[in-house]
Protein backbone atom coordinates (compact mmCIF):
# COMPACT_ATOMS: atom_id res chain seq x y z
CA UNK A 1 0.00 0.00 0.00
CA UNK A 2 1.28 3.35 -1.20
CA UNK A 3 0.73 6.76 1.19
CA UNK A 4 1.32 9.88 -0.56
CA UNK A 5 1.30 12.59 1.95
CA UNK A 6 0.74 16.51 1.28
CA UNK A 7 1.88 18.30 4.68
CA UNK A 8 3.41 21.93 5.29
CA UNK A 9 5.52 19.91 8.35
CA UNK A 10 7.02 16.35 6.76
CA UNK A 11 9.77 16.66 9.41
CA UNK A 12 7.20 15.91 12.07
CA UNK A 13 6.48 12.26 9.99
CA UNK A 14 10.26 10.36 10.02
CA UNK A 15 10.42 9.80 13.64
CA UNK A 16 7.11 7.28 13.82
CA UNK A 17 7.55 6.43 10.49
CA UNK A 18 11.28 4.77 11.70
CA UNK A 19 10.28 3.41 14.45
CA UNK A 20 8.84 -0.38 15.30
CA UNK A 21 6.41 -1.85 13.14
CA UNK A 22 5.75 0.74 10.61
CA UNK A 23 9.78 0.75 9.90
CA UNK A 24 9.83 -3.35 9.17
CA UNK A 25 6.31 -2.53 6.84
CA UNK A 26 8.62 0.10 4.97
CA UNK A 27 11.75 -2.58 5.13
CA UNK A 28 9.87 -5.77 3.63
CA UNK A 29 7.95 -3.37 0.76
CA UNK A 30 4.41 -3.75 2.88
CA UNK A 31 4.06 -0.05 3.01
CA UNK A 32 5.49 2.41 0.93
CA UNK A 33 5.26 6.43 2.32
CA UNK A 34 5.96 9.64 0.10
CA UNK A 35 6.12 13.54 1.67
CA UNK A 36 5.86 16.39 0.33
CA UNK A 37 6.07 19.22 1.15
CA UNK A 38 2.97 21.63 -0.08
CA UNK A 39 5.84 24.42 0.16
CA UNK A 40 7.90 22.96 -2.85
CA UNK A 41 4.67 23.99 -5.04
CA UNK A 42 5.04 27.62 -4.23
CA UNK A 43 6.19 29.82 -6.67
CA UNK A 44 6.46 33.23 -5.04
CA UNK A 45 10.20 34.46 -3.59
CA UNK A 46 8.43 34.07 0.35
CA UNK A 47 6.96 30.26 -0.54
CA UNK A 48 3.62 31.60 0.80
CA UNK A 49 0.88 29.14 1.53
CA UNK A 50 -1.58 31.00 3.62
CA UNK A 51 -2.98 34.04 3.74
CA UNK A 52 -5.63 36.10 5.68
CA UNK A 53 -9.54 35.00 5.50
CA UNK A 54 -11.74 37.14 3.51
CA UNK A 55 -14.59 38.55 5.94
CA UNK A 56 -12.31 38.60 8.91
CA UNK A 57 -11.61 37.14 11.84
CA UNK A 58 -8.79 35.09 13.61
CA UNK A 59 -6.36 32.57 11.74
CA UNK A 60 -5.09 32.14 8.74
CA UNK A 61 -5.92 30.28 5.66
CA UNK A 62 -4.67 27.94 3.29
CA UNK A 63 -4.49 29.02 0.19
CA UNK A 64 -5.52 26.75 -3.02
CA UNK A 65 -3.21 26.68 -5.81
CA UNK A 66 -0.06 25.45 -3.54
CA UNK A 67 -2.61 22.89 -2.47
CA UNK A 68 -3.80 21.61 -5.97
CA UNK A 69 -0.66 22.00 -7.55
CA UNK A 70 1.25 19.73 -5.17
CA UNK A 71 -1.52 16.85 -5.32
CA UNK A 72 -2.46 17.12 -8.93
CA UNK A 73 1.06 16.79 -9.98
CA UNK A 74 1.80 14.09 -7.90
CA UNK A 75 -1.95 12.05 -8.06
CA UNK A 76 -2.60 13.58 -11.63
CA UNK A 77 -5.93 14.47 -12.87
CA UNK A 78 -8.47 12.72 -12.71
CA UNK A 79 -7.34 11.70 -9.27
CA UNK A 80 -5.52 8.33 -9.41
CA UNK A 81 -6.54 7.16 -5.92
CA UNK A 82 -8.78 8.76 -2.95
CA UNK A 83 -7.55 12.00 -1.96
CA UNK A 84 -8.92 12.12 2.02
CA UNK A 85 -8.98 15.31 3.78
CA UNK A 86 -7.83 15.17 7.66
CA UNK A 87 -10.37 17.53 9.35
CA UNK A 88 -12.93 17.18 12.24
CA UNK A 89 -15.27 18.13 9.91
CA UNK A 90 -15.05 14.74 7.87
CA UNK A 91 -16.44 11.52 8.91
CA UNK A 92 -15.66 9.56 11.88
CA UNK A 93 -12.58 7.45 11.30
CA UNK A 94 -13.65 3.81 13.05
CA UNK A 95 -12.08 0.14 12.52
CA UNK A 96 -14.63 0.18 9.92
CA UNK A 97 -13.55 3.12 7.86
CA UNK A 98 -10.09 1.55 8.75
CA UNK A 99 -11.07 -1.93 7.18
CA UNK A 100 -12.79 0.04 4.01
CA UNK A 101 -9.78 2.17 3.37
CA UNK A 102 -6.88 -0.57 3.72
CA UNK A 103 -8.19 -2.30 0.47
CA UNK A 104 -6.98 0.43 -1.52
CA UNK A 105 -3.72 0.05 -3.32
CA UNK A 106 -2.82 3.88 -2.84
CA UNK A 107 -3.93 6.82 -0.62
CA UNK A 108 -3.08 10.24 -0.73
CA UNK A 109 -3.80 12.28 2.87
CA UNK A 110 -3.78 15.64 2.63
CA UNK A 111 -2.83 17.33 6.35
CA UNK A 112 -4.52 20.86 6.27
CA UNK A 113 -4.11 23.44 9.26
CA UNK A 114 -7.30 22.67 11.77
CA UNK A 115 -7.45 27.13 11.13
CA UNK A 116 -8.82 26.55 7.68
CA UNK A 117 -7.65 25.70 3.97
CA UNK A 118 -9.87 27.63 1.47
CA UNK A 119 -13.11 25.79 0.78
CA UNK A 120 -12.31 25.30 -3.14
CA UNK A 121 -9.56 22.58 -1.93
CA UNK A 122 -12.74 20.39 0.00
CA UNK A 123 -15.07 20.97 -3.28
CA UNK A 124 -13.40 20.98 -5.95
CA UNK A 125 -10.24 18.71 -5.10
CA UNK A 126 -10.57 16.26 -1.94
CA UNK A 127 -12.62 12.69 -2.09
CA UNK A 128 -13.02 12.37 1.43
CA UNK A 129 -13.02 13.92 4.58
CA UNK A 130 -11.98 12.02 7.93
CA UNK A 131 -11.78 12.65 11.15
CA UNK A 132 -10.12 10.87 14.05
CA UNK A 133 -11.92 12.25 16.88
CA UNK A 134 -14.56 15.22 18.31
CA UNK A 135 -11.39 17.18 19.64
CA UNK A 136 -9.34 20.08 18.11
CA UNK A 137 -6.01 19.60 16.93
CA UNK A 138 -2.99 21.81 15.50
CA UNK A 139 -3.25 20.23 12.32
CA UNK A 140 -3.87 17.05 10.10
CA UNK A 141 -0.10 16.03 10.65
CA UNK A 142 -1.08 13.30 13.66
CA UNK A 143 -4.21 12.12 12.45
CA UNK A 144 -2.44 11.33 9.05
CA UNK A 145 -0.15 9.12 11.06
CA UNK A 146 -2.93 7.22 12.82
CA UNK A 147 -4.10 6.44 9.70
CA UNK A 148 -1.28 5.36 7.85
CA UNK A 149 -0.75 3.51 11.50
CA UNK A 150 -4.52 2.10 11.60
CA UNK A 151 -4.05 0.87 8.03
CA UNK A 152 -0.88 -0.52 8.07
CA UNK A 153 -1.57 -2.97 10.76
CA UNK A 154 -4.77 -4.61 8.65
CA UNK A 155 -2.20 -5.33 5.77
CA UNK A 156 -1.34 -9.28 5.34
CA UNK A 157 1.95 -9.71 6.38
CA UNK A 158 2.94 -6.29 8.60
CA UNK A 159 2.09 -7.93 11.78
CA UNK A 160 4.14 -11.01 12.65
CA UNK A 161 1.80 -12.60 14.01
CA UNK A 162 -1.48 -13.33 11.71
CA UNK A 163 -3.93 -13.73 14.52
CA UNK A 164 -2.44 -11.00 16.56
CA UNK A 165 -5.15 -7.95 15.52
CA UNK A 166 -7.91 -10.14 15.46
CA UNK A 167 -8.61 -10.23 18.86
CA UNK A 168 -7.53 -6.35 19.52
CA UNK A 169 -10.19 -4.01 21.22
CA UNK A 170 -12.39 -2.48 18.03
CA UNK A 171 -11.21 -5.16 15.99
CA UNK A 172 -13.21 -8.03 17.26
CA UNK A 173 -16.09 -5.50 18.24
CA UNK A 174 -15.34 -5.95 21.62
CA UNK A 175 -12.76 -4.38 24.00
CA UNK A 176 -10.61 -6.56 25.42
CA UNK A 177 -10.51 -8.63 28.32
CA UNK A 178 -7.40 -8.64 30.99
CA UNK A 179 -3.73 -9.96 29.98
CA UNK A 180 -1.19 -11.23 32.69
CA UNK A 181 2.18 -11.86 32.10
CA UNK A 182 5.22 -13.22 34.61
CA UNK A 183 5.91 -12.69 37.98
CA UNK A 184 2.48 -14.88 38.69
CA UNK A 185 2.57 -12.48 41.89
CA UNK A 186 3.21 -8.81 41.79
CA UNK A 187 2.96 -6.71 45.59
CA UNK A 188 0.54 -9.61 46.70
CA UNK A 189 -1.27 -9.30 43.50
CA UNK A 190 -1.70 -12.65 41.89
CA UNK A 191 -2.47 -14.00 37.84
CA UNK A 192 -6.15 -15.84 37.81
CA UNK A 193 -5.69 -19.10 38.59
CA UNK A 194 -7.62 -20.12 35.29
CA UNK A 195 -4.84 -18.59 32.73
CA UNK A 196 -2.63 -21.24 34.68
CA UNK A 197 -4.90 -23.78 34.50
CA UNK A 198 -3.63 -25.00 31.22
CA UNK A 199 -7.44 -25.72 30.16
CA UNK A 200 -7.04 -23.88 26.64
CA UNK A 201 -10.85 -24.06 26.10
CA UNK A 202 -11.59 -22.84 29.51
CA UNK A 203 -9.02 -20.10 29.00
CA UNK A 204 -10.69 -19.46 26.18
CA UNK A 205 -14.28 -18.93 27.84
CA UNK A 206 -13.07 -16.69 30.54
CA UNK A 207 -11.05 -14.09 27.74
CA UNK A 208 -14.37 -14.16 26.00
CA UNK A 209 -16.44 -13.59 29.20
CA UNK A 210 -14.00 -11.33 30.31
CA UNK A 211 -14.15 -8.93 26.68
CA UNK A 212 -18.01 -8.92 27.56
CA UNK A 213 -18.12 -7.88 30.70
CA UNK A 214 -15.38 -4.80 30.23
CA UNK A 215 -17.43 -4.11 27.16
CA UNK A 216 -20.72 -3.90 29.03
CA UNK A 217 -18.79 -1.98 31.73
CA UNK A 218 -17.40 0.58 29.76
CA UNK A 219 -18.74 0.48 26.26
CA UNK A 220 -22.22 -1.28 26.76
CA UNK A 221 -23.52 0.62 22.94
CA UNK A 222 -20.86 -1.65 21.38
CA UNK A 223 -22.61 -4.74 22.30
CA UNK A 224 -25.77 -3.55 20.44
CA UNK A 225 -23.64 -3.83 17.13
CA UNK A 226 -22.00 -7.10 17.78
CA UNK A 227 -23.28 -9.80 16.99
CA UNK A 228 -23.30 -12.53 20.34
CA UNK A 229 -23.52 -16.12 20.14
CA UNK A 230 -25.68 -17.96 22.17
CA UNK A 231 -23.38 -18.78 24.95
CA UNK A 232 -22.63 -14.79 25.02
CA UNK A 233 -25.98 -14.36 25.81
CA UNK A 234 -26.98 -16.66 28.11
CA UNK A 235 -23.34 -15.21 30.07
CA UNK A 236 -24.90 -11.61 30.10
CA UNK A 237 -28.36 -12.48 31.31
CA UNK A 238 -26.61 -14.80 34.09
CA UNK A 239 -24.34 -11.35 35.03
CA UNK A 240 -27.69 -9.46 35.35
CA UNK A 241 -29.48 -11.94 37.26
CA UNK A 242 -26.24 -11.77 39.72
CA UNK A 243 -26.98 -8.24 39.73
CA UNK A 244 -30.41 -8.33 41.03
CA UNK B 1 1.12 22.30 32.24
CA UNK B 2 3.47 19.54 32.78
CA UNK B 3 3.65 16.07 31.08
CA UNK B 4 5.13 13.65 32.12
CA UNK B 5 5.28 11.01 29.01
CA UNK B 6 6.10 6.75 29.94
CA UNK B 7 7.22 5.60 26.94
CA UNK B 8 9.54 2.39 25.68
CA UNK B 9 9.71 4.37 22.01
CA UNK B 10 10.73 8.49 23.38
CA UNK B 11 12.26 8.82 20.23
CA UNK B 12 9.00 9.14 18.86
CA UNK B 13 7.81 12.67 20.29
CA UNK B 14 10.47 15.15 19.74
CA UNK B 15 10.17 15.84 16.13
CA UNK B 16 6.50 16.63 16.29
CA UNK B 17 6.86 18.43 20.11
CA UNK B 18 9.80 20.92 18.47
CA UNK B 19 7.36 22.23 15.66
CA UNK B 20 5.12 24.75 15.17
CA UNK B 21 2.77 25.49 18.33
CA UNK B 22 4.16 23.06 20.74
CA UNK B 23 7.59 24.43 20.08
CA UNK B 24 6.52 27.94 21.41
CA UNK B 25 4.58 26.53 23.74
CA UNK B 26 7.51 24.81 25.77
CA UNK B 27 10.02 28.13 24.71
CA UNK B 28 7.64 30.67 26.28
CA UNK B 29 7.11 27.82 29.37
CA UNK B 30 3.48 27.61 29.29
CA UNK B 31 4.18 23.42 28.55
CA UNK B 32 6.98 21.25 29.70
CA UNK B 33 7.16 17.47 28.22
CA UNK B 34 9.47 15.54 30.40
CA UNK B 35 10.36 11.99 28.25
CA UNK B 36 10.66 8.68 30.29
CA UNK B 37 12.17 5.91 29.14
CA UNK B 38 9.96 2.65 30.81
CA UNK B 39 13.07 0.80 30.06
CA UNK B 40 15.59 2.97 32.29
CA UNK B 41 14.08 0.34 35.25
CA UNK B 42 14.84 -2.22 34.45
CA UNK B 43 16.93 -4.36 36.20
CA UNK B 44 18.22 -7.17 34.18
CA UNK B 45 21.36 -7.53 31.65
CA UNK B 46 18.65 -7.61 28.25
CA UNK B 47 16.61 -4.67 29.86
CA UNK B 48 13.30 -6.77 29.24
CA UNK B 49 9.95 -5.12 29.40
CA UNK B 50 7.63 -7.48 28.23
CA UNK B 51 6.70 -11.33 28.41
CA UNK B 52 4.39 -13.60 27.15
CA UNK B 53 0.84 -13.86 28.37
CA UNK B 54 -0.45 -16.44 30.77
CA UNK B 55 -2.85 -18.63 29.29
CA UNK B 56 -0.85 -18.62 26.02
CA UNK B 57 -1.93 -16.53 22.47
CA UNK B 58 -0.49 -14.02 20.35
CA UNK B 59 1.53 -11.01 21.08
CA UNK B 60 3.76 -9.67 24.31
CA UNK B 61 2.61 -8.34 27.33
CA UNK B 62 4.27 -5.27 29.09
CA UNK B 63 5.68 -6.47 32.63
CA UNK B 64 4.38 -4.58 35.60
CA UNK B 65 7.80 -4.45 37.16
CA UNK B 66 9.38 -1.43 35.04
CA UNK B 67 6.58 0.44 34.84
CA UNK B 68 5.29 0.64 38.45
CA UNK B 69 9.18 1.49 39.06
CA UNK B 70 8.90 4.24 36.45
CA UNK B 71 5.91 6.22 37.31
CA UNK B 72 6.19 5.74 41.02
CA UNK B 73 9.60 7.15 40.44
CA UNK B 74 8.81 10.40 38.81
CA UNK B 75 5.22 10.81 40.15
CA UNK B 76 5.77 9.53 43.90
CA UNK B 77 3.12 7.33 45.82
CA UNK B 78 0.53 8.19 46.59
CA UNK B 79 0.78 9.67 42.78
CA UNK B 80 1.17 13.72 42.64
CA UNK B 81 -0.72 13.67 39.78
CA UNK B 82 -3.43 11.76 37.50
CA UNK B 83 -1.96 8.82 35.94
CA UNK B 84 -3.77 8.53 32.41
CA UNK B 85 -3.25 5.56 30.27
CA UNK B 86 -3.59 5.67 26.50
CA UNK B 87 -5.44 2.81 25.68
CA UNK B 88 -8.64 1.82 23.30
CA UNK B 89 -10.81 0.54 26.21
CA UNK B 90 -10.82 3.91 27.84
CA UNK B 91 -12.98 6.62 27.95
CA UNK B 92 -13.46 8.18 24.61
CA UNK B 93 -11.50 11.73 24.55
CA UNK B 94 -13.72 14.72 23.24
CA UNK B 95 -13.06 18.32 23.26
CA UNK B 96 -14.80 17.90 26.77
CA UNK B 97 -12.75 15.72 28.34
CA UNK B 98 -10.04 17.98 26.65
CA UNK B 99 -11.32 20.99 28.67
CA UNK B 100 -11.39 18.86 31.51
CA UNK B 101 -7.76 17.72 31.58
CA UNK B 102 -6.51 21.28 30.62
CA UNK B 103 -7.65 22.58 34.38
CA UNK B 104 -4.57 19.92 35.82
CA UNK B 105 -1.23 21.15 36.56
CA UNK B 106 0.50 17.84 36.21
CA UNK B 107 -0.35 14.88 34.01
CA UNK B 108 1.61 11.58 33.65
CA UNK B 109 0.69 9.69 30.41
CA UNK B 110 1.69 6.11 29.82
CA UNK B 111 1.86 4.71 26.55
CA UNK B 112 1.20 1.03 26.56
CA UNK B 113 1.64 -1.03 23.18
CA UNK B 114 -1.78 -1.80 22.19
CA UNK B 115 -1.17 -5.51 22.19
CA UNK B 116 -1.38 -5.55 26.14
CA UNK B 117 -0.05 -4.52 29.58
CA UNK B 118 -0.25 -6.58 32.64
CA UNK B 119 -3.52 -5.68 33.60
CA UNK B 120 -2.11 -5.12 37.20
CA UNK B 121 -0.67 -1.93 36.19
CA UNK B 122 -4.30 -0.99 35.09
CA UNK B 123 -5.98 -1.75 38.54
CA UNK B 124 -3.48 -0.54 41.03
CA UNK B 125 -1.40 2.15 39.18
CA UNK B 126 -3.04 3.98 36.53
CA UNK B 127 -5.99 6.63 37.81
CA UNK B 128 -7.50 7.31 34.32
CA UNK B 129 -7.82 5.66 31.03
CA UNK B 130 -8.39 7.43 28.15
CA UNK B 131 -9.28 6.31 24.23
CA UNK B 132 -8.85 8.68 21.22
CA UNK B 133 -11.13 6.79 19.25
CA UNK B 134 -12.59 3.10 18.22
CA UNK B 135 -9.65 1.70 16.21
CA UNK B 136 -6.43 -0.15 16.74
CA UNK B 137 -2.81 1.60 16.75
CA UNK B 138 0.57 -0.11 17.31
CA UNK B 139 0.82 1.70 20.64
CA UNK B 140 -0.14 4.61 22.76
CA UNK B 141 2.96 6.87 21.33
CA UNK B 142 0.59 8.82 18.60
CA UNK B 143 -3.11 9.26 21.58
CA UNK B 144 0.15 11.05 23.88
CA UNK B 145 0.84 13.51 21.43
CA UNK B 146 -2.89 14.15 20.44
CA UNK B 147 -3.47 14.54 24.16
CA UNK B 148 -0.52 17.16 24.55
CA UNK B 149 -1.73 18.99 21.13
CA UNK B 150 -5.45 19.22 22.47
CA UNK B 151 -4.75 20.02 25.44
CA UNK B 152 -1.96 22.25 25.54
CA UNK B 153 -4.20 24.66 22.67
CA UNK B 154 -6.78 25.37 25.93
CA UNK B 155 -3.86 26.92 27.85
CA UNK B 156 -4.19 30.76 28.05
CA UNK B 157 -0.97 32.51 26.13
CA UNK B 158 0.03 29.02 23.93
CA UNK B 159 -2.21 30.02 20.93
CA UNK B 160 -0.93 33.81 19.20
CA UNK B 161 -4.68 34.47 18.98
CA UNK B 162 -6.87 34.38 21.82
CA UNK B 163 -10.42 34.14 19.95
CA UNK B 164 -8.85 31.40 17.62
CA UNK B 165 -9.77 28.53 19.43
CA UNK B 166 -12.62 29.07 20.87
CA UNK B 167 -14.67 28.94 16.52
CA UNK B 168 -13.03 25.85 15.23
CA UNK B 169 -15.29 22.61 15.43
CA UNK B 170 -15.83 20.86 18.42
CA UNK B 171 -14.66 24.04 20.70
CA UNK B 172 -17.54 25.52 19.94
CA UNK B 173 -19.83 22.33 19.75
CA UNK B 174 -20.73 23.07 15.93
CA UNK B 175 -18.83 22.29 12.75
CA UNK B 176 -17.17 25.33 11.48
CA UNK B 177 -18.44 26.32 8.15
CA UNK B 178 -16.39 26.94 4.87
CA UNK B 179 -13.08 29.78 5.05
CA UNK B 180 -11.93 31.47 1.61
CA UNK B 181 -8.79 33.25 1.40
CA UNK B 182 -6.99 34.74 -1.72
CA UNK B 183 -7.55 34.68 -5.02
CA UNK B 184 -10.64 35.99 -5.16
CA UNK B 185 -11.03 33.70 -8.14
CA UNK B 186 -9.53 30.15 -8.80
CA UNK B 187 -10.47 28.11 -11.97
CA UNK B 188 -13.63 30.14 -12.62
CA UNK B 189 -14.58 29.39 -8.82
CA UNK B 190 -15.37 32.49 -6.61
CA UNK B 191 -15.63 33.69 -3.30
CA UNK B 192 -18.95 34.31 -1.83
CA UNK B 193 -19.79 37.78 -2.21
CA UNK B 194 -21.11 38.17 1.49
CA UNK B 195 -17.53 37.70 2.80
CA UNK B 196 -16.56 40.33 0.57
CA UNK B 197 -19.58 42.76 1.61
CA UNK B 198 -17.59 44.51 4.33
CA UNK B 199 -21.07 44.21 6.34
CA UNK B 200 -19.20 42.37 9.71
CA UNK B 201 -23.08 41.30 11.08
CA UNK B 202 -24.05 39.48 7.45
CA UNK B 203 -20.65 38.41 7.52
CA UNK B 204 -20.87 37.02 11.55
CA UNK B 205 -24.94 35.83 10.61
CA UNK B 206 -23.49 33.88 7.75
CA UNK B 207 -21.08 31.87 9.26
CA UNK B 208 -23.32 30.96 11.86
CA UNK B 209 -25.61 29.51 9.10
CA UNK B 210 -22.70 27.46 7.09
CA UNK B 211 -21.89 26.15 10.42
CA UNK B 212 -25.24 25.00 11.44
CA UNK B 213 -25.88 23.65 8.10
CA UNK B 214 -22.61 21.36 7.79
CA UNK B 215 -22.99 20.37 11.63
CA UNK B 216 -26.90 19.59 10.36
CA UNK B 217 -25.51 17.55 7.03
CA UNK B 218 -22.29 15.94 8.53
CA UNK B 219 -22.99 15.56 12.29
CA UNK B 220 -27.00 16.01 12.90
CA UNK B 221 -26.44 14.53 16.17
CA UNK B 222 -23.97 17.12 17.47
CA UNK B 223 -27.14 19.94 17.25
CA UNK B 224 -29.24 17.82 19.64
CA UNK B 225 -26.56 18.26 22.50
CA UNK B 226 -25.91 21.85 21.43
CA UNK B 227 -27.67 25.26 23.02
CA UNK B 228 -29.48 26.85 20.07
CA UNK B 229 -30.53 30.37 19.94
CA UNK B 230 -33.77 31.35 18.68
CA UNK B 231 -32.55 32.41 15.87
CA UNK B 232 -30.55 29.20 15.14
CA UNK B 233 -33.89 27.64 15.61
CA UNK B 234 -35.68 30.22 12.96
CA UNK B 235 -32.63 29.49 10.33
CA UNK B 236 -33.03 25.45 10.75
CA UNK B 237 -36.70 25.61 10.77
CA UNK B 238 -36.87 27.30 7.35
CA UNK B 239 -34.13 24.95 5.78
CA UNK B 240 -36.78 22.32 6.64
CA UNK B 241 -39.55 24.28 5.07
CA UNK B 242 -37.43 25.02 1.98
CA UNK B 243 -36.66 21.19 1.68
CA UNK B 244 -40.27 19.78 1.71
Amino acid sequence: MQFEIFTLFPEIFPSYLNSSILKRAQQNGHIHVNLHNIRDWTHDKHHVTDDNPYGGGGGMIMKPEPVFAAVEDVIGTPPACPIILMTPQGRLFTQKVADELAAQPRLALLSGRYEGLDERIRTHLVTDEISIGDYVLTGGELPSLILIDALSRLIPGVLGDENGATNDSHASGLLEGPHYTRPLEFRGWEVPAILRSGDHAKVAQWRREQALLRTLERRPEMLEEFELTKKDRDFLEQLRKDES
